[in-house]
């Protein structure tokens, strides 16, 4: 840590400081000149708040220097996680992922028919809403444990591994026996009490970054799952919050270079929910790709006009082909390949 | 609903939009004129959603005109809603009520101590949490059941009515015994499991704005409690996320007004959050009750610079009792008062 | 400036580093242990750009601890800066100031009759557009030099001062005989020939916030003015862009204190632009005096349903009437008065 | 327009309000049922504020259904705007166009080592800035005029075309002789005086979004420029503001596909600026052209660790290199090609 002091503080506020610094067990190093007095806190306690620093009297601004996060950080394993997932299926690695499927699981006809445009499109993953948080009470709610149980169903009959969100604790333990990965949505990212739960499970899980979520918090956020013990984690940008109302969210394609720069774990692209409108969502895929995503996840519904959410961002499964087969092309341009 | 075509919509298009109108409940009504197709549709069906005929064939724009909320909106209530608790504190109507009180509960000393400052300084209830939400796993998370006990005994002790906040549904129970409202934090704005819950739960509840939650978006939040029939709620707006570094967030002041006229709920404001740091709370508490805020919910502690978490935003006991004093003279200018 | 290396820097790297730093007129002091590597760089360059060091081989990141702006700067004049107009007429200090007149001028009857109203309501200052900025180019776009006479004319007639927008350089002389004081619209603020040339000119300017400006940038623009030799300079927040649509812009009422820390210059809100919507005003323009603003300025019009520009946001002539007598009571709370 | 009533409007508010529509050209339409009154204006006047009608007595809120711009609109030009240089190189169609070079000129060695490296590297324009936009006025400010000079000399040494910023109206006579296409800065985007006069000129433009500006504001400064009867314009998206802090900007890339669709003008990137990181550059340069961009506006440098302005997000020669052998390779996955 760096605590730059006032040109007016006193010898009393610079040794509060250094007293407050060096119980947090830094060790201080005092640097002054041309009116300015530096204190540099060299070691790296486990946890303190760089703000309560930049309000002591006499400070001007104090600076962490040290990560907040430990196991998420790149340095962790430089080579980079690659997930196996029970088939054989790995993300990670050159692997470009390619996982898709309605916003919710409808029907079994639905979602049998999605499976197998997914699956005939090159898919490795179905995604498929059994639970869905939905910002009216009033409108459909997701299916539940039916939903769930149809999703393995027409999971096992493709051969395709299944993906789906877990809103709640209590939904893990019924999810469990259905599923080969958790979602965490965007509107939980800092759910902290169902994060630190899915750190003890043994299942993979994505981990999507929230509409106003820093790089920094995605990554702190990652870290109370894997300080659980589970490392089988990747990290998904589907879009951020700003003033343009021409999309639904700003899809921040420069988060997926910055995260992989800076973790280990596998980075993938939501474009549907980046962008919202199906009409874009294959141009912001090809994006993702290129600026380095591991795998996408998006929306497909066999009939989107009749979705009963998500259907105006949903892919039509000739779309859907169409792009993978653009993206097979385009992925070892960046030295990826996609399966 | 109304729903403009393009200029090159075919007969096929604009009848297919109708149908699915209709279907959903409306009545729909056609204007032509100088190239252009409007479908006007009037009816009020409970939950759909505008995007999906938006990107329908032939369709150039179509907006929502009905309310999503309906449980929420002022015309629900006209008069306002007035909370009436236990001990006959009223929160709502010509009243500014003052919550205060540390970020966490760190021991009994310290929560005693606080709840005596804020009795003192005028305040009606006591804030402090016993579950935190914590951005790094390594930070504190609060004492849990222990620090719910400590905040019942001191607000016991003073008189002061308890409201904490509650991060998971599992908690509710536990809670139920030792507090006098709920509070649901910015991060949970969305948890629409534990939001629905507290619908069921016989205790008023305090929801806070997430920080890049749309005005409308907290009102559907609302909308989740009480259409699950507990209509003791009361909002609170706490900082938006923008690009501005030099406070923690950027306090909304203006959603006050915004939200006073949308709904018969009464709002509150949280300058500790909205400000982030402490010698620029007063100024903010002062422009939240001159702009029509029902009360402030803020962070004091006995020794800030000791606070376990948010010491960086908490008032000094001092300033809380001051900036009370300059409350009391300021609401009567815009028709209300501090009890 | 503070450079943090990385773990894994060279000897060359730091050297490189340290060199950078030295030619800059740095003297360099190490600080290491921990495995990090502190170089703190003690002295106050000019200017230069810390982001150059941040990306050099070896480095983690690097900060700026000088403030980049110097005349703008509190310490530049700790007592606060205030203006004297010719007529007497103070901003800065204990005085709250009221300047209110139409978007734009339309015509001798409407701008003569807003000026009356502005000084029946306590106004001080007339302000009303010669020349607009559009967004569109079809929009009107000001009665130009002819706007300037009929404000010159009815400031005169009434006694109020005449406050008008400058878009471009070739204005500037052309405005000169007929006005009071520049304002520089949000579009301009980093407009910085424009910001040079006024900075040249012996006549006061209200300088606007940007929709997207931090707080630092402008101070930074102030100081294009300032260090022309242009002392009387005053700053306007008048509402940042957000995601939030229920208003024009997002009022960062917290920009208000948070200036006048960092400043010795006085500041004003806008709250029309602001918040956009007449109903909303008021509220806006009593939270900003409440927040410690030095003055408003404000959108009013004799008939605001037929004004040629914004009319949205433009009060009552009643409506002002009746703000300006309650921020009369409101001020002396916070130690101010309105005239 | 569509205006929706209140409920409670009286028929004097409808009466107003259809009074108002038709002074304005509208043929309007009402619709009526379930409590709810909607009036339809059909017709398409040329400029109205559909905010004046949101705030008529009664009225619930309006919508604004015809585009505000006309020229800019892809409607104008379906089969999109093909920019013909002088030397034959052309801008939109299948071309992917290359612009590279320094942020400021510096001096011949520089700007001729740059063109070179440019050139080599398979670039078609030379970008540099002679007059530069700087946030402090303590920053270097440009070589002005000798630089212009120095960009024409190694241009035709060269063969590459010149593009460069022009800030203020004076400039533009100035510099005629020198370039070939002028840039808007983002800082400009409305500066509406110099918009409108490079609509008179005949030369391109190259107009950048301000970091706040929406994509209509985008497509409403155009009309500013093509207005005037100068139809050789481009548009360039260059990263916005938001929260995020790990970049400099937000690269919006898809905007480049939303303005594709609604816009006939070629649509270019500057990864650059976007991600301000000189590491993340190639990413973001892939990702738009991936999403449909029709070429690349990127800062190099022969030596950017000794750049005057902007060297941390230069690339190296080699870089540019490298990305435009990439490039190449990817254009052909989204049917076009670099030259």
């Amino acid at each position: 840590m760096i605590v730059v002091m006032q040109g007016t503080a006193t010898q009393e506020n610079i040794q509060a400081v250094i007293e407050q610094m060096v119980e947090l067990g830094f060790n201080v190093h005092r640097t002054s000149g041309a009116g300015q007095m530096i204190l540099a806190g060299v070691g790296t306690p486990a946890a303190f708040d760089v703000a309560e620093f930049q309000v002591l009297p006499g400070v001007q601004t104090a600076y962490r220097i040290s990560s907040p996060y430990k196991l998420a950080g790149r340095g962790f394993r430089p080579e980079g996680t690659v997930i196996t997932f029970p088939n054989g299926v790995q993300v990670g690695g050159e692997n470009v992922t390619i996982m898709a499927g309605p916003c919710s699981v409808e029907s079994r006809e639905q979602i049998r028919l999605s499976a197998q445009q997914v699956k005939a499109a090159g898919g490795q993953f179905l995604r498929g809403g059994a639970y869905k948080p939905r910002s009216s009470p009033y409108s459909f709610q997701g299916m539940g444990v039916d939903g769930l149980k149809l999703l393995r169903e027409v999971g096992d009959e493709t051969g395709l591994l299944v993906i789906t969100e877990v809103m709640e604790i209590s939904q893990i333990e019924v999810m469990l026996p259905y599923i080969d990965c958790f979602q965490v949505g965007a509107r939980n990212m800092q759910n902290f009490n169902l994060l630190r739960e899915l750190g003890h499970v043994r299942k993979p899980v994505l981990l999507k970054r929230g509409i106003a979520a820093t790089i920094e918090e995605v990554l702190l956020s990652a870290e109370y799952i894997l300080s659980g013990g589970n490392y089988d984690l990747m990290l998904c940008e589907r879009g951020i919050r700003t003033f343009e109302t021409a999309t639904r969210n700003t899809m921040d394609i420069s988060a997926i270079p910055v995260l992989k720069k800076l973790t280990h774990l596998p980075v993938l692209g939501d474009p549907s929910h980046g962008v919202g409108k199906r009409e874009f969502v294959p141009a912001m895929a090809l994006a993702s790709v290129a600026a380095g995503a591991d795998g996408l996840l998006m929306e497909m519904h066999p009939n989107p006009d009749k979705a009963m959410s998500d259907g105006a961002q949903s892919l039509y499964p000739e779309q859907l082909e169409k792009l993978v087969e653009q993206l097979r092309q385009l992925a070892p341009v960046v030295g990826r390949r996609v399966a």
